[in-house]
């Protein structure tokens, strides 16, 4: 019969025990730690749905923006209307909030889950991906952004991420921002010819993203540009030196004038962490301020920062992993089934949360069985054959340390053995 | 400026704390209790795409079925292939599992996620909704059938939930199956005038699905139609004797010769778990084997038994919640942003992990600070002035108990007063 596959550009993660994706199981470690961050910082988590209108990432992200562009998954629903698989964390993020009347209020809130993007599909890149995120509502530029970089901090510390740069960057307020963007398109309009295509697209669409071109052309040609830094006021230079002066005892963080983001909603402070190990993708988290978009999206005004983290890309440079809890093996050698034996699995999970009991459900031999016990690096392998059934009895054979000799307990005595243990 | 709002039957989860969402609060809680007790099974996390190939839900889920035929949330993409949104989770955890060749091998899979069915929207359905699953792969009827009621009967221990009832049946092997269906058939034609529209659809579509029938008309033919009972083996009948004696210290169980599941793949031992307080939809979780699937999607013979489970009625009939961690509310009084105060929390939060801190960074005063303090049920808040930063001191107020001074310590002291409370 015809094999059905999965659809371009969507993995499917099994942890390593099953399919040596080591991937997968920094996957999962890597979203164990972000969410034990979090909560440490008394952020709430909230889950918005997968699917949104369309309508919403048009006016948040941006029409001019490569996501809204090219790469949104959209379809037509059953009743002709426009619906989007969400690229992104954050207009969903405000759209709730504006919904259930709370964007009057001030919020700490986190997401983590699965982000699509209609991509032509290569490496490192995926048409579903995973996402995690922060969104600090309803705190005007100071230490909410402090805070932000707080948790960058915390996270790169749990996991061990080096060769890491923090680039951080001010856009400036609305006003500056503005002039700033018109002094560049006066300095470039002059030179449209010697740009390529796309930078050309930019400059008529959001000039600001000119300073993100990959083009060594246009890199050199904006040597000579005027410097968003020369519009910036005091209190946005400010507000960069105290970020890299609080925290550059913990992390590698530089300023950077051309460091402009994606979307198109942000205003002031902006941040991107990169990793050398990662090639030409190389900015694993990133975010900034965005007090505007809450009123776009039809909400009151409430000043926002926030940043997202591609999870793949974190779990790549990620370097330490849980010591995994105790396993027990427990094997049943028997011709018939025995929910006798298999009871005594049951009731020993109840009695210690910090060991697995994996239950081997096969119908092999003892050697077999121990074989996978070994494979599976349990620690200890319990045995019950028909003998220790009658005597009520099971057999603990120490798997990790070749010294130890095995014995023989009695059903009632292996509850403290495993409390021991665990 | 117009708002957007969610889509229709698909809802935001927000942590109650932002908006007394009581229920979301109770679905993240027992998401991580299923978690823990899959590891402490030593089953391993598998996690598959939001989108398939339409296909693999019509080959697995059956065309007959009511998903199937009314519910598959279903569309064209860009290149007018139909595409869904996975209805449930089974089938494309066996869709990977022969994808990665490794369906000659035995798993033990778990995964949690959202799901998706375009239901007309009504009380307790949705459109995307959260389900999480177990997958035993490659082993025989037996000892796996007592697993699976192991981790049925240990979700129903760790979330205290009574007023259930667990059903079990067997629907029997492939021949005793066909054969009850060609008796149901034969009993059933010659009264099929009796019968309303849509047992009659089942009728021609899936007989076993008429066992389900709500309508009482049905019902009362039924008392006299040829029983599945009469057409099982001992076997059969003894596994499900031995599974209700097994556990019948543990949980409620019924062995029921109706139950049959809304799906077309099952075989063998099928099981619901009904709660009285769910209302009509009284299932919140279900199952059973279903050897014959992974042959049907093109993989090799592969014996399966599994389980889903419906996280948000599960979550409504969970009655424990975890003791949350002690909570510190750090109150910064200054006119300028300080980082120097701010960086105490963020040190404090790497020495220990079983306290959340939550730095208030609004500008208000004092006496609004320490009311959300309050109302967050802080255990101590920890307050930092003008005085405070120049004599590097910190008042440290606590709130939950009334008789308690407050006390003002040194920057150094705090390190390990929070190491004592953690």
């Amino acid at each position: 019969m015809k094999k059905i596959h999965s659809l371009t550009g969507m993995i499917d993660l099994i942890s390593n025990k099953v399919s040596k994706d080591d991937i997968a199981s920094k996957i999962f470690y890597t979203e164990n730690v972000l969410k034990n961050i979090f909560e440490s910082y008394s952020i709430s988590e909230i889950r918005t749905p997968g699917l949104e209108d369309t309508d919403l990432f048009k006016r948040s992200v941006g029409d001019n923006s490569d996501i809204v562009n090219k790469e949104l998954y959209s379809f037509f629903d059953k009743n002709d209307k426009s619906i989007t698989l969400r690229p992104e964390g954050t207009a969903s993020v405000i759209r709730s909030i504006i919904e259930k009347k709370i964007d009057s209020e001030s919020h700490k809130l986190w997401y983590l889950g699965p982000m699509w993007r209609y991509e032509r599909p290569q490496k490192g890149r995926y048409r579903q991906f995973n996402q995690a995120g922060v969104e600090i509502l309803g705190y005007p530029e100071g230490l909410a952004e402090i805070e932000i970089v707080s948790i960058i901090c915390s996270i790169m510390k749990k996991l061990k991420i080096d060769d890491s740069v923090l680039k951080i960057n001010h856009l400036g307020d609305k006003k500056s921002k503005q002039e700033f963007c018109i002094a560049l398109e006066n300095f470039l309009k002059p030179l449209a010819t010697k740009l390529d295509e796309r930078d050309l697209q930019r400059l008529n669409n959001n000039p600001l993203r000119i300073l993100d071109s990959k083009n060594p052309e246009t890199q050199k040609i904006l040597n000579d540009a005027p410097k968003i830094k020369d519009f910036l006021s005091n209190e946005s230079l400010d507000i960069l030196d105290l970020i890299k002066s609080t925290f550059s005892d913990e992390c590698n963080i530089e300023i950077d004038h051309n460091l402009v983001r994606g979307l198109d909603y942000y205003t002031g402070f902006v941040f991107e962490a990169v990793s050398s190990n990662l090639g030409a993708q190389d900015a694993y988290l990133g975010g900034g301020r965005y007090d505007d978009l809450c009123l776009e999206l039809g909400g009151k005004e409430m000043p926002a920062i926030g940043m997202a983290i591609g999870i793949e890309r974190l779990a790549s440079l990620a370097k330490t992993l849980d010591k995994p809890k105790t396993l027990v093996s427990l094997i049943i050698i028997s011709s018939n089934i025995e929910p006798k034996a298999y009871k005594i699995a049951h009731k020993l999970r109840s009695i210690s949360d910090s060991i697995n009991i994996d239950v081997q459900l096969s119908n092999g031999s003892l050697k077999s069985k121990l074989r996978r016990a070994n494979k599976d690096n349990a620690a200890y392998a319990l045995i019950i054959g028909e003998h220790e059934l009658e005597t009520e009895t099971v057999i603990i054979k120490p798997l990790l340390d070749q010294n130890s000799e095995q014995t023989v307990m009695s059903f009632l005595d292996i509850e403290s053995f495993i409390k021991e243990i665990g």
